[in-house]
Formats: structure tokens, sequence, C-alpha cells
């Protein structure tokens, strides 16, 4: 038997019949993910269905040095699950069981495979709440939304996935298994290893069970839109309802060009040829959602909206939400390619962050569109291309850089959402500099001596240059 | 001079005009902190003003090997700012400037030694909050908040002092500098290192800067509270309540012990003789409080309460609440010392936890009150003792460590909110396994490989041996 099929034999014996695929053909789905442009051959795929078999595949995988790359639905936009040195892939789509819904303590225990969605449906059934809904929900794993600590519409008033980790169990690269946290709402005792995994995208461990903390659900939910001249009165409307103290569930941004791509695509009556819309939601109790979203509509009236909606019923509300979520699917409808981004700034930086999204588009001659979360100020600058012409790459990567490092510079961050994985990588140092690189470095060194854990993701091994940027 | 000398005269040269504290009848002050039981000696203490000064002091602390001790207030009850192999202490008390209010991101940006309490009042004067609120939040020190996680009497509802950091500046072992985070909702540049040094007591960095979250003040607040004549009772109302999918402020526990030892100390007009109290508050929209505080006052009726009051006014509802905040002081006065324990348990285990502390004063023969935060199941069993009477320390110890097992076997955890320091060490173990504390360990390595950073602290070298309990 040659060397490099004794894993394969070990491996086999671990996956169950029909879980590990190793033919080339097959191969090939699972060398890619939602970010284009990063293409990786795995050597083999193991669906994996217990926290034991993965503790068995990373001992396998240890012992002859191979990758060990984790794997939900591979919905992720920074490359986070592109086996680019090849390896095994630990597929969790069929390690999808919700464990447990515990009412007495609202926490959902679930194994790393279940569909966000699920996961949302399954405790909305209880009158319990999840918050956390990143724009792949449908179809996203909440293990993948652990690794890359996902966002999603709610973030301002819920936070991210992370806020809601109360614990896990992880796979660690010597094959030991570590449980953190647990159903305390409190527990400080040693450091936080549970957000130190969470976002780590299975570089210091693979996660095979988490317990989430779940809310009531809301027991009322109102939409409204806006729809701006400019971009600026837009951001001045966002301002002025975080300064009268209202934390909206959902303030999102839309760009003209999103728009009318969004209302090409679904007719959901949006009105096109505006430069920018406002889409507000408020939940929670009637008096308090009713109120909080009249004086929303007041305010984008002051600041010089066009039109300001407000959703007659929860039906209306939901389909002006769905067009928010069409955003991504409308845009890559357009051209070959969609690249979409994820820089984010403070709130307050908003407008200007937009301003150098269009000036970095405007110099390097390429198509981007803007939509994102306003309230938090994580904006989706939508890069519409194809990979194909060398020349346009080029130019969108130019652009791209030019708007990360404005994303730093006001104060920002070079991924909010989408994690750092192969494509955030050689800016990270932008935004943490050299010693924190440096303390990146020591932890993963330190959790992944043998470095087979998803290697070449997020800790990245240089820094690019930062460009002297002509002023616009 | 003497070799022994060249860092003190370094030192000197670092910290301003009556900064530098060597007079050993000064340095006792700064040798022990709020938890009883340990004590230590520092070389000598600096009190510094500038994160730059910092960076100096643990750059002389490396050349000298000397242990560098953060320390804000020194109200930490795990030990964790006892300077136990002796060394540098940082103080922080001078570092202590409010640096900005960022009213348009809802952020507060501090240095290390400004008074959680100076915090509030900044805040609310703007209309804004920042929900933490520790035991000792008039005296503690945000640095200290931060290094311990603080947590408080708002946690349900609010979380606790890690779930508002959202940046900070923190000085490595080397004396370099590293900025986590910022002022962006959403940020998932590189692993968490925020939630790492959270709660890390200084053991892998010293926090010299930190940007907190800010919510809308609630416009309204009000108080209700309830009495049981049997723990058990109380401890159904609190799961009613959580059932009911309200999510109160503020759900506070007193035992019968804690109840007497309050009236006799602050005479508010308590009822005693009864076995349990709880105290609820809820804040937001009038609306919404008013029925979440009703929907509160008729579960605890339907579960047997003795009798339940709704304060008439917020300022009877301010004394109410005042009351739990007194049970520390008013059970200190009872006996020579006052241990305060942390015990934490899943909510719904409450009266379990209760019984099982009662079991084990009894078992032991010690004066054991419990008090504490019903709602997230943080429970303060608080020891009154005399640490000069070494027989008596002894079943003290053994009444503890019967508490803690009981904890972890019932998905709890050793400590909620005070951290592990000195005095939680050796039964970390407990909670995290072996394989938690080797990860613990390989950290702790991978940020200070030589060990300056408050030695001896959080990472246990050993883990007790559980004792086997007799059933009771």
């Amino acid at each position: 038997m040659a060397a490099g099929e004794v894993w394969l034999r070990e491996l086999e014996a671990i996956g169950g019949p029909g879980d590990v695929v190793v033919r080339p053909g097959d191969l090939a789905a699972y060398g890619y993910d939602a970010t284009p442009g990063y293409r990786g051959v795995p050597d083999a795929v193991v669906f994996v269905r217990s926290t034991e078999q993965v503790q068995e595949v990373v001992r396998l995988a240890r012992r002859h040095r191979l990758p060990v790359i984790a794997r939900g639905s591979g919905t992720n936009l920074s490359g986070g699950t592109v086996p680019v040195s090849g390896g095994i892939v630990v597929a969790f789509a069929r390690m999808n069981r919700i464990l447990e819904i515990d009412e007495a303590n609202l926490t959902v225990t679930v194994e790393p495979g279940v569909l966000t969605a699920q996961i949302h449906q399954a405790v909305e059934e209880r009158g319990l709440f999840y918050p956390p809904d990143p724009g792949s929900m449908a179809i996203s794993t909440i293990g993948g939304n652990v690794a890359e600590n996902a966002g999603g519409l709610r973030g301002l008033k819920y936070g991210v996935t992370g806020d809601y980790v109360m614990g896990l169990d992880a796979v660690l690269a010597s094959g030991e298994l570590v449980r953190t946290g647990g159903k305390n709402v409190k527990d400080v005792a040693g450091y936080d290893l549970t957000s130190l995994f969470v976002g780590s995208e299975g570089t210091l461990g693979i996660v095979t069970r988490v317990t989430l903390k779940l809310l009531p659900l809301p027991e009322y939910r109102r939409v409204a839109v806006a729809t701006f001249g400019a971009v600026e009165a837009a951001a001045r409307a966002v301002s002025r309802i975080i300064a009268a103290r209202i934390v909206p569930a959902t303030l999102e941004f839309l760009d003209r060009g999103t728009i009318g791509a969004v209302e090409d695509y679904a007719h959901v009556g949006l009105p096109t040829g505006v430069e920018a819309m406002l889409l507000m939601a408020q939940d929670g109790p009637q008096p308090v959602v009713d109120r909080d979203v009249e004086r929303m509509a007041v305010l984008c009236r002051e600041e010089g909206a066009l039109d300001v909606q407000v959703a007659a019923s929860p039906q209306e509300g939901d389909r002006l939400m769905a067009a928010r979520r069409f955003a991504l699917s409308a845009l890559a409808r357009r051209r070959p390619t969609t690249i979409l981004e994820d820089a984010t700034v403070p709130r307050s930086r908003l407008a200007e962050m937009v301003r150098a999204i269009q000036r970095a588009a405007r110099r390097h001659e390429v198509e981007i569109c803007t939509f994102g979360h306003a309230g938090d100020g994580n904006l989706h600058p939508t890069c519409l291309t194809d990979e194909r012409d060398p020349a346009e790459m080029e130019r969108v990567e130019a652009a791209f850089e030019e708007i990360f490092a404005a994303a730093v510079d006001l104060g920002g961050t070079i991924t909010g959402e989408h994690g750092v994985g192969l494509s955030k990588r050689s800016y990270l140092g932008w935004k943490l500099g050299e010693t924190g690189l440096g303390v990146l470095r020591a932890v993963k060194q330190a959790l992944d001596p043998e470095g087979i854990l998803n290697p070449g993701k997020v800790v990245p091994e240089t820094t690019r240059r930062r460009q002297v940027v002509r002023s616009a």
C-alpha cells in the first residue's frame, strides 16, 4: 500500500459508510466557497456525525501532518473554508441536530451543521428568539456563523453571533476536547476561551457543539422605508435616530445602484432613481414600536427624505425586509463576478465611508454598489466585475485596497462580519498593527503548534504595504 | 549602588514626583485586597498617569525579572491584586480621566482608574446608560471591573462588563502596546483579543484604556419586593417569571439570614423572619415596565408569596434596591471575617444550589448566609467567620469546597463574577478539566513567556482533588 493511502484507509475507518468522499470529481465541490477567486482541492472530505469522530480525524491528521478544514455550508465571503493546502475537509452537514431547547434557562444547544434558519424556526415556535440573522441564514450553518462570528441585520440592537454563544465544545489540534462556558449567564472561570474560539475560523480548534443564548420573542414588529436625494441626508437621518436615543432592530442602507438592481430583480415596488434608501424596523411591545417607528419617520422627513412609508401590515413589512435580503442576489445577476465586501466604520462616519467607496470606484473605473447595516456602520460595497478579466480584477483590487485604507483611517475595520479568511489577511496588519499580529501568531502557535488547523487562514505571513492614495 | 537599587532608581525616573511608593509602612496597604486571608508585600508601588509610563514600567520589570501587578481600588474578592511574589504594583488611581463620551457612536472611552460610579453619573447626565453595576461600583475602578469581568445586579437583562467592552489598549509583557477593537459595533478582524484581555486579571497584559458601549438610559424604572416562607417557593417564582418571557432588569434573592442582617444594619423596614425575599426591578418604557412588574407580582403571589409590595415611588424603589446593596456591609458586621463567595448555576438549578449551600454549612458547622442574583443563577454564599481561628477556617474551606463541587455538578461554575485570582485557582480544573487548563497555560505562556504579569493568578499549578461528599 502506498504511504499516501494509509491515512485514507484510516479515514474510511472513522467515517461511516458513504461519509468519506475521495473521488476527484466529487472533491471539487469542496474546493471553494462563496468567495470569488479562491480555489483549492482537498485530499478528502469526511461528513462527521459526532464529536468523537472529529477527534479521531484530527488525531489522524496530526499523525500524517495533514491540514484539517472545518466546513458548514461554505457560504462565507472571505475564503475561510477554501482548502488552499489540500488536506481533509471536515463537513458538518450531517451533524445537524438541535440537541435541546432549554426554556427555563433560555438556551438552545445545537450541533454545528444545523442551519441558522432552522434554529430561528425551532425557537420561535416556543416564543423564543435567536437574534443573529446573517444574510445567508437560510443556507448557512450555525457552525459557520460561529467560526466567522457572523453578523446580520439586527446587529445594532442585538449584537452578533458571538454575543449569543454561551458555551461550546471544541476539538483542539491535539485531538483533545475542551468544553467552555455553559448555561451560566455569568461565568468568569479562567480566560474567555469561548470568545477566543468564536470567529477563529477553525484555526484554533474545531467547534462541535454550541450553546446559544435566547431571548423572549418580541411580540410586535414594524417596518418603515425612507428615500433620499443624497447619501448625506440618509446618513444624517441615521445620526438623528441614534441621537434621539432610539435603537432600532434594523436600520439598513441601500444606494441607488442597489435599489435599482433589487427592483429589477424582485419587483417589490421600490422607488428607483433615488440616491439612497433607509429600511427601518423596530420590534418589542407594540406601544414602544409604534412610537419609535413614528419618531424615525419624523426624523427622516426632517432630514429631507423624499418619501417615508410606514408598512401598513406585518406582511408589507416582511416584503420590504425581503427586498433588502435580495440585494446580493439582485446584484449578482448583473455581471459574471460579484465581490461583496465588508468595510465597517463607527456609524458617525457612514457618509464619509460611502463617499470614499464612490471615489475609489470612480478612480479605478469599476462598478461598486453599496448597501449594508447603516445602524452599525457595517457597509457592503459590492463590486460587479468579471474575474476572467485580469486587467479589471487589478483595478478591483486597487479599489478595495483604497476602501479598506479609508475604513481604517475613519476608525473602522477591514471586516465587520465576514471574517479574515484568505481575502483579508494581507490587510489585517492595517487594523491590528504588527504588535497585534504578533499576539495573533503567538496564540495560533500556542494552540496549533503544528499548524494543521485550517492553515493559511486569519493569521497573515505578511502585510500589504499601504499605497499613498492621491486626494480626490 | 546595590544591585537591588538599580531598578528602584529607574522606577523613580519613570514615575512622577510623589508617584512612587517604597516605604515599608506605606507598601503594606498594597499587599492585600478585599479578599480575606491573602497577603503579600510589593517591592514598590507606582502611580501611573499614562500608557507610556506603564510601558516603561513593564520594560523595567522585564529587564529585572520583577512581577508587575496592576491595581485599581483593590475591591476584588478573589485575591487577584495581592502581590504574592512581591514586585511592582502599578496603581491606576491617578490615571482616572473620562477621555470622551461619543454620543453619536454611543461609546465612552476611559482610563482604567475611573470609578465605575463616575462613569454611570457622567453618561446618565447625557441620557445614556452603562449597565454593569458590580456591588462595589461606588469605589471600584473600571480597570478592575475589566480585569475581573465584573457582573452586578443587572446581569440577567444587560450582561456583564465584558459585554460592554468594545475595544481596549493593553501593554503586553514585552512592553509593546496592542490596541484591540474600537467603536465598531461589528468587528471580526482577527481573534477576539478584546475578550481575551477582559477577565484575564492583568496576567496577559495591562489594560490602559477602555472604550465601552453605551445604551440609551431607560426612561422609567420600578421595583417590587416579595417574601416567601420557603426558598423553593422563591425559586419557583423566578422560574415562572422567566417562563412568562419576562426579562427583568434585576431579580435578586436574599435568604433569611441576609434579610435579618440588612434590617439590623439599615432599618429599611424589611420583613424579618421570612425564609426568602425576591427583589425585582424592571426598566424601560413605562407601559412595559408597569405591565412586567404587575405580572411578576402576580406570579409571586401564585407561587405562595407571603407578601408582595410594589414600590409606590422611584424613591421607595431606590431604598429597597439600596437595601440589597447593604447586604455585604450588613453581614460583615456580624463576625470578624466575611468570606463572600460566588458559586453560580444555570438559573433553573437555583433552589438546588441554595439547599446545597445550606447543607454544606450545617455539615461543617459554619454560618453561611446567601444572597445574590437569582435571575442569572449567580449566588453569593457568604460565610461569617474568624480567620484567626484555624480550626474554624478549616471547616469553612471544607464547606466551600463542597459548595463549588455542587455548583459544578449542577452545570454551574466556580465563579460567576469575582474571578479566579488566587482563591479559586485550585478549583478551576473542576470546571475546565485538565484540557481546559492546558489551553489556559498555553495562552499564558504565549503572551507572557517570562511570567512577569501578575504571577500566580488565574492559571493554577495544581488542581485540588475532589473529596467524596457523603450524601445529605
